[in-house]
């Protein structure tokens, strides 16, 4: 395998991809991450430089003024959020808490919630991956995740677990990414609040990695989380707001798995400046309300050109697409040498070498990709 | 315990004590943190600036440019080094990967070594603390540590294990922090090399946090390391570069740990704002040397200011003071109550509240700090 390709099967390394082809990274057009085409928004950029001198201290580590704006941007009890290193690091932190002895995670799906169990630290697991169960979604109805299907397939996996004596012994945890990522097919919130109350009656964590939901956001349950001590809602503001460098996520937890969390966490994993940037990202109205007309109608163009391509797109709630493409491999490799990313979902479980996913950018740059697209296509 | 004496338990949350004074946390005299007093330098705070667009991608998960400008700094092979979100990230990392059965630490020291085994997910050890020894360091000879005793120390624990099957399961590490936090003592780089050698000769993990060493580098072995399979140097440069809010350290590992700490970690902990403020701080020499400068002739003023009001004061390597006062405890929270804060070490293992630990400061506030301790002082 090539550099090449095997920089498309890990999304958003442009430094990697840059190295590779000899240019510098700002040359680059990056579809493989599904980051925000506006960039990072100028009131977040104005508080970083103006608030810089702050960053000699080490950061609150209680991250208190941004827990207090979230608390209120959401409604949500400040004591249940709790922020983190983007919110890789929550999902992290989830799986060494928790220490599940089963997990139920969908397929396809975002890769880090495997990877995350598998280095939870229990060498049991992280040996022989036992009591990892995956929930197929098939591309016949796209992807789309049965409510039911998945409750049924969380009972299973309960009762798999045969009379444990502890409570602690049996832990189990199940994964949902809504919009989920790769496919960016959206369970409706009373689909997830279904699956909610079943978790919480079956006594099955559930994390609801609401990652994407910002574009989509009548579906989101964080509000849910008080009201239910299984459930744990994720959310970043890596993409949406375009600080992915920065590094912020955050999440709504259960009080008794905050105080799992900061009994093993390290002190001072979201930085100052993750922490001024989101304050400042959050004050942005204006920011969100230019992102969701223009991701808007950019989705529509991107749509469209693609259909008249003959190109087979997925509906999607977030700012990406999941494409199925002829010769996928030589067209990531071949865009690639003309400086456009896209991710190879080839090492995603439950998809093969022939879909690959695309963030949605400005005009200009879904425009230079179409080009390229149509004139590499086997 | 009150708020005050709370935080004064944790050095450098000048957020926590903004908040219970009811003051700006930029009006706080922080001692309780060793930072350097130039602050952040110039051309940190340029590079940042003028590259923050930068961060609205991922950061570079192989932190490749700023390896090869560590590589080049320290002359050292650079696959040996990794990069962390400060080197509290890569303690963490280290207990997490080695899951050491046996640990030996100092008392006093750093104290997130202990955390850190304590969380590195082996339920047993984090219950019971089973197969942690500590070396007592004493007042009395100036807390010096006989590098000798250390190393009959490490034979003892390594020899206390029944006969293991596999060497996995018996594995061993020790910590050693030079110079040492909270005391200021620096262990001679001869009885360092001998420590680290008779820990080969045992298989004895030894972890060297060199993370005040930028104020006494000819003690450093981060050289040594590449010969050393049972070695591992850690470094900050959130201190002597004051980039605390930024987050990053770094160190040198043997290959396995390096492929062991790979297998785990979450893959964007260094953000795209810390790599670039490292690159820059590494090349800005001419801050290292004025650094050294202020450091020096402040110290020289400390030691006589205090030696004048009677406070015993140990002989520090590092930018700060073990001072051990009457009273310490009113001290503190009278000091507190006037913006400055220094370190309470009641919660150190193998010291008591009779010591507290300040910070180096510029002239300027070293006098404010020194007016008002003269003040309070019962």
């Amino acid at each position: 395998m090539g550099a090449l390709m095997k920089q498309a099967l890990h999304g958003g390394n442009i430094h990697a991809a840059a190295r590779t082809l000899g240019t510098n990274p700002k040359r680059i057009l990056d579809l493989s991450a599904s980051i925000n085409p506006l960039g990072m928004p100028q009131s977040v950029r104005a508080a970083i430089t103006s608030q810089l001198n702050a960053a000699v201290h080490y950061p609150d580590p209680d991250c208190v003024e941004l827990t207090q704006a979230l608390s209120a941007h959401h409604a949500v009890d400040p004591e249940t959020i709790l922020c983190g290193n983007g919110s890789t690091e929550l999902i992290h932190l989830i799986a060494r808490t928790l220490q599940p002895e089963q997990v139920l995670i969908p397929a396809p799906t975002f890769a880090e919630y495997e990877r995350a169990i598998m280095a939870s630290g229990k060498q049991e697991v992280r040996s022989k991956k036992c009591g990892t169960y995956y929930f197929h979604l098939t591309a016949h109805d796209g992807f789309r995740l049965d409510p039911d299907a998945f409750i049924d397939a969380m009972t299973k996996m309960v009762s798999s677990y045969s009379s444990p004596i502890t409570h602690r012994s049996s832990l189990s945890l199940a994964f949902l990414c809504n919009p989920n990522n790769p496919t960016g097919c959206v369970i409706p919130r009373d689909e997830v609040l279904k699956i909610a109350a079943a978790a919480k009656k079956l006594r099955c964590y559930l994390v609801v990695d609401e990652a994407f939901i910002d574009f989509c956001p009548e579906h989101s349950v964080i509000d849910a989380a008080a009201r239910n001590p299984y459930l744990m809602v994720l959310r970043s503001m890596t993409k949406f707001y375009a600080l992915a460098g920065i590094r912020l996520g955050y999440g709504v937890f259960p009080p008794s798995v905050v105080r799992g969390i900061h009994a093993i966490r390290e002190p001072w994993t979201v930085s100052t400046v993750a922490q001024i940037a989101g304050c400042a990202a959050l004050d942005d109205h204006g920011y969100r309300i230019k992102t969701l007309s223009i991701i808007a109608r950019e989705k529509q163009y991107l749509e469209k050109s693609l259909r008249s391509l003959g190109v087979p797109c997925l509906p999607s709630a977030a700012n990406y697409y999941l494409l199925r493409l002829h010769g996928a491999d030589v067209v990531v490799k071949t865009l690639a040498k003309t400086g456009i990313l896209i991710r190879s979902c080839a090492n995603f479980r439950g998809l093969d070498r022939s879909y690959v996913r695309i963030a949605v950018r400005c005009r200009r740059e879904n425009i230079r990709f179409l080009k390229e697209l149509t004139r590499c296509r086997p």
